[in-house]
């Protein structure tokens, strides 16, 4: 049976555009439009597709909080897949439309605030209307007798519902991304490539100065590096709290494992969330600028020399 | 002049319910809504009002991102205050609606994924409709001709607009909160109070193993317990790191003062969000299960010492 | 053949109890005395004997400082066994002589300067002559036509020379105690028994803060426990410095075996110098005072759960 | 009334020489010889000497252990300056004696085991025999109808007993040294002079991993270097240590003093042992090497920005 894949829709967000990245021969028919982070999740988990894409880091849709939730607290699923997706904002209006002719803009009040210096040089009349997503605002301009002339949104969205570009790149901010991932219900890991992401929950017991730094010593001494680090309550008790961390390197690393093993002695428990390729960034460009004091071929170097060791060897 | 506050709107809101909490005083007219987050800021900034509300942590609304990305890179505030309201939904409708009559709901779609399970037990068979907010919804429901019959809301927004309860407490998770913060221009700072938080961003320059450990160690040695941490790519430059900390402790307390020193000689920059009341939480209650090895007193007493030992006298 | 061992003589030395107590069934003429500590660790190196007996800590032969040399710096040996003497002095004279009788006293620097509270309050008036040790001030005694007429020795000098005890726990401080190793050329290791120790050298390439931290680091996050840690510089280069350390646990233990990899891959080198029982100590009756966090059973179960992250199981 | 100093004797010590670089204006008999470590701490202690010389590492004549008891153990006395002297051995013997005569040789057993190859090499068959110093040994030589042909010994001393130099710098090692303490009773501490060291003692409680850790991170987060850590029991408890630690730089300066009140803060107790000029070293020569990344203007700095802070200023 064909692939299917579950998305944050409606169609036309950038999460379509991520599911696109990750997923490019998929056909339309295979991506499934959910309605909130959440139905994502429960849509992998139900079975109902193979697996699913949503906001991590950054996202104008503002989904950050609900899809960590989900992986903190939600029945587990793993994260196989990320990519980046550059958050171009463009104004779209019916075919026929001038400029002149917009007097009522929607769009998401996230994409309102970034695109507040290009509508007071431009359109510095008009009013703005705000709804659920940059998408929605999109079909509702689509829609016949539509209340708005013109919407902020993903190209993606624009196209997606027959509206034509009135202007695009109207973000004050020309490098904003979203970071999205993708999720499947637990089976086979991704094999490792060399550059990868290992992310995780752990859950510390006591609220305490040093508490963190522990979990934190369990990566520094085996020189693993985090790219990412959230607190949260938990909820659970009194003063616990878990950390969400994202740590480079692949579960299979001996790095990364024996960080892991660590973090498993040390903490009231931990959530594996996965690991799975890292999606080029600029900073891949210059892997060299930082330190690796601990490769793979040092970690299997330090196993034959305590091989020796243990077998009364001494150099 | 009277005092003003702004407050993520439109009226209604969970951050006008924290805008109550805060500033019980205030009359109505006090309070000014504006569309998002950003607006919050700038109107503050400009000096339109005294002072803003905007979430912070966990928002239904959604707009954590929003509001830390305005805090880290945004011109500087300074946060006086915090308060947590609990996020309890509720269905209104215009008054004379049953439970039968509800076709229609309108609601965010975050409120939406939290009411999943008392819709399906309740309105099986209604269609629902996603808006830019709860308030915004409610304030929908409440317009003649309305295309809803009833929204999911605060009990804030319903009375607001008009409406009346059909159901309380429909979120599926009792104990969901948001964390709200008051944010004003920089000026004298809240008196320590004995239990306070001190919020700041700290910007490091390489993102290496070990680094964030370094940034952590300067509150562990001073004893200060950290109670929020969270870490953001800069943007600025290749592989740099911000994180974003809630610390235990007033910027006048010498542990705390004498942790932001340190940060401010090892770190790239640091920037000092404010020192502000720490609002009443269950985990005040249990204050003594958190060690405190250094106390201000345990300071004053380290500093005579030093001062004899400087002098040369010897214990 | 027979096996001999070489000890820090002359005959009747602390050393020589020592090794008493370590090899309690060889007799007296497998006990073989070296001038100097230099001189065990050669005959040792040379195969002369099966092994030897030296002070490592509180000699008051005032030993440790070549002991530590000859094991950082000298051809390999390993450490195989330790035990504890309590340092008791006495004084002996040849038989007949009486307290009334002594004028001159010979006895080793350290020795007269822990009994010197004794000496003032019995032998006001005596003359006192510093000799190489102990035990050469009793041979010394018991010589015809000697210079002393008494010496501070050990039991076992004074008996060793025919002499007879005139007064015994004559040392100002009763619970002295010096530690003896037992050294032997490489080969299989003790068996682990519970109770063991590790000891070992870390050469570390930079003197700069934080840097034996990071040494440290290793054993605090297996929670592996130090209780001798000793710094010298190597002599080898400009700011280099290595680390005498002795951990709990044998290198066949999970805990110890990372830690021990772990400095491998962080050090500029590292010298194993054995793992070997621990002879008793009043800490030894209180173990459950002592947090031990990382088991051996913590490592295996933690090992099981890699495993099963890694072929794809979630729990 | 003229100033006097005590050292270990007799004359003709390492430690005498030691006294005449750090005294080098004493006339000879401002210097007063003691037998023993302990006595020279303790003619300190009654005012018999304004200060006193003892040898505190890698000594030749092994006193270092007794030297930290007295710093650890003893009533308190403070270190304000220090030294380094190179150990050259030289065979020295009466005037007209010369290397063909030479039958019995007499040192201190760490000399003979330093001087072994030369000893193997130009005195084969000659006997040896060990005494209490390599001043004693050369006294003894001196002696009418002495029993030894020759000493091992230092210039200092073979110069002192009237003896003629055989051979000089006949060690094994042409490098080794042995670092020497100035003590005093508590006063005036000497001026910063930019290159100083700090000496303590730290009481820990507890015995459990990471205990020192969190004493070292006290130095490390504050930029602090340390040159010197030895771990000792302190027999007062069950799992007591104390560790003995030198620190670049002095009380006075900020870096050091914030990190002496930190372990005031945290340890059972802290021995502040003084503050001095450091002598010169070969390390020296090359400070740029280690990073400094808090200097007394980074101090000062930070300071000025929290006293900002507080009075309400963001930057």
């Amino acid at each position: 049976m064909a692939k299917r894949y579950a998305y944050l829709g409606p169609e036309g967000t950038f999460t379509e555009a991520a599911l696109r990245a990750l997923r490019p021969d998929a056909p339309e028919e295979a991506r499934v439009p959910c309605e909130g982070v959440a139905a994502v999740f429960d849509t992998v988990r139900s079975g109902g597709v193979d697996g699913g894409v949503v906001p991590l880091e950054n996202s104008v849709e503002g989904s950050v909080t609900a899809t960590i939730a989900q992986l903190v607290n939600g029945d587990p699923l793993v994260i196989t897949g990320e990519t980046s997706v550059p958050v171009e904002f463009a104004l779209f209006a019916r075919p026929g439309t001038t400029l002149a002719d917009v007097k009522r803009v929607a769009t998401h009040p996230h994409a309102l605030a970034q695109c507040r210096r290009w509508l007071s040089g431009h359109l510095p009349d008009a009013d703005t209307h705000t709804v659920s997503s940059t998408a929605a605002a999109a079909r509702a301009v689509a829609e016949p007798g539509a209340p708005y002339d013109a919407a902020i949104c993903a190209v993606i969205a624009g196209e997606r519902y027959g509206l034509q570009a009135l202007a695009t790149e109207i973000g004050d901010r020309a490098d904003a991304a979203t970071r999205f991932i993708y999720i499947t219900r637990p089976g086979e890991l991704p094999e490792p490539t060399g550059s990868d992401l290992t992310s995780l929950v752990a859950f510390i017991a006591q609220d305490r100065p040093g508490a963190l730094g522990d979990v934190l010593d369990q990566f520094t001494v085996r020189g693993v590096n985090l790219t990412r680090l959230e607190s949260r309550p938990t909820g659970d008790a009194l003063g616990d709290y878990c950390f969400c961390i994202d740590a480079e390197g692949h579960v299979s690393d001996s790095r990364v494992g024996e960080a892991l093993m660590g973090l498993r002695r040390v903490c009231r428990d931990v959530r594996f969330l996965g690991s799975y390729p890292r999606s080029a960034r600029p900073t891949e460009l210059e892997p060299r600028l930082r330190p690796r004091p601990t490769t793979e071929a040092d970690f299997a170097e330090a196993e034959r020399w305590l091989a020796r060791l243990r077998s009364g060897q001494v150099d």
